[in-house]
């Protein structure tokens, strides 16, 4: 593989190299993983050109079709949208949520839009690698936004926050008493919630849901990254396309009050920090799992512990000596 | 100090030298932590002799109320009982819970039990130690019962989970739909589950919740390691002393069969080779608070990453051959 002209092609715009890239980065065999980091090396030079969003909802939310329609609003702009999807279930079911760019039929097809499916991958700390390196990947093709979409579990949507701009709620219509499912946590990430399916009977219930998430937002701590009135709520209609360029423009004003005030970069060094002491951490224990020797002496210990021939901490103590990394 | 008259106390059962041993385990001075390395150490000839019962239930279900008549039962049996708590948000809220012993006053009062709160503590890892070798303390000073306590929050379950032998559930009676409250993670480590305040008017409630969450727990699978009719729920009365000892012949019972079919040494050769691995993971990783050296360069590589001058792979891989272990 010729990692120079790999690069000059994904710089180009051209799709298919960048979803080769993509496989690449996903990639675990040792050889594949140096490519992948020659790779990044060589597209380093322009990190950070697009605007990330991170995009969380439950199933039945309608977040696809949300993205199909935004993502049509915003190339119809002049935009170029990546779509990349973070989906922890599929770590257990096998296999990318199928039909991800079935469902969003339209946009797989926009030449100005990138739709990348989840991987179907193991711990959610290597999700977190080939996320923010499939990022960079987008970026380096051309693309200015960044769609990060995930489904509502509490560890994915705090990964995705961690690495995006702006993080967004996307809510159904719901009952009296729904509120309380979303987390507080979750609540308190987000910049934005957009309550969806404001059309045809739903509407008023809608106008009630969002009502009900804007007390709750008003309810919470105010952040120092946030203008005065954001967190906010606002009612979209996916299907009938209404009330997403009202949705855009809180997305813009927002990015552009922390532009301007500073808190757009802080959270990026922010975040870059908190990668970096994040992949520090895998990588110290990464040993365990890599060095042969290391893991059959990991084995040998363990065997010995649970036979009750030594203890918990003289097996422990002998494994950190080992590893040069004794207290 | 003289380690080696403290452990003769300790052995000895006297329990003011139990109380100090804990607390020289749950300090973080490094001489303490030797300190404490050695006293282990030398108690380390007899470990395992008690049975160990966890217990797990939110606030309200009335755990102190149980706790104090389970172990006043217990302890009129001719057994000797140490109940550790384990309180994860204690960690926040800067102490132990209050009154832990105030709410159990004749079982702290009693010669052949020992109450020890939960400390305030930092990480949950620190927790663990900390609680494993209190109760590696308490066997040694001729405790035959340790129940180790926690509150209803899924962390700090799957640990006490983790180094007890038996894992039970203490739950209050309950309106119709409260039963999808327990997670099922946690159903799924019950071995018993207890509905207290079987008395007075909520008797007929205790009743409903109990087949409620029998029902429940015939849904689960059958784990290898439970007799046909296990796990299984009852009603108890901690208020007025009934159904306790129904409860805790279920207890004997499970233990009586665990031990006769091996599944009770096998339960702890795992959890000795899961708190190994788990010690050595915490090990590897505290070079990165505790190495003076090691924190300066994380601090300055993140200050770079964070300043945009180096990228986070880059940073990672010098951090990484500091610390000698490169990929």
């Amino acid at each position: 593989m010729d990692i120079e002209d790999f690069a000059t092609r994904i710089r180009a715009g051209e799709r298919r190299a960048l979803a080769r890239a993509i496989t690449l980065i996903e990639s675990g065999r040792a050889d594949h993983r140096a490519a992948a980091r020659a790779l990044l090396d060589l597209l380093a030079d322009a990190p950070g050109q697009a605007l990330r969003i991170g995009l969380s909802g439950t199933p039945g939310v309608g977040k696809s079709t949300f993205v199909e329609s935004f993502g049509m609003m915003l190339t119809g702009q002049g935009h170029k949208v990546a779509v990349l999807a973070v989906d922890p279930s599929s770590a257990r079911s096998g296999g990318s949520i199928l039909g991800d760019k079935t469902r969003m039929e339209r946009l797989s097809r926009n030449p100005d839009a990138f739709i990348r499916p989840s991987p179907s991958q193991s711990a959610l700390g290597g999700v977190a690698r080939r996320t923010r390196e499939a990022v960079s990947l987008c970026e380096a093709a051309g693309f200015d936004i960044v769609l990060i979409e995930t489904v509502g579990v509490g560890q994915s949507e705090t990964m995705v926050a961690e690495m995006t701009d702006l993080f967004i709620l996307l809510m159904a219509p719901a009952g009296g008493d729904e509120l309380q499912g979303v987390k507080r946590g979750i609540m308190e990430m987000a910049d934005l919630i957009l309550v969806n399916k404001a059309d045809g009977d739903l509407k008023p219930a809608a106008e009630r849901t969002r009502s009900d998430y804007a007390g709750a937002l008003r309810l919470l701590r105010r952040r120092p990254q946030d203008p005065p009135d954001f967190p906010k709520a606002i009612c979209v209609s996916a299907l009938q396309e209404a009330g997403l360029s009202d949705a855009w423009a809180e997305m813009q004003a927002l990015a552009q009050w922390r532009r301007e005030t500073g808190h757009f970069e802080a959270r990026r060094a922010e975040q870059a920090r908190y990668w970096f002491a994040e992949e520090v951490r895998r990588g110290l224990l990464a040993r365990l799992d890599h060095d042969p020797a290391m893991r059959a002496r990991m084995a040998a210990l363990g065997a010995q512990v649970a036979a009750g021939e030594t203890s918990v901490e003289r097996a422990t103590a002998e494994m950190l000596t080992a590893l040069g990394a004794a207290p």
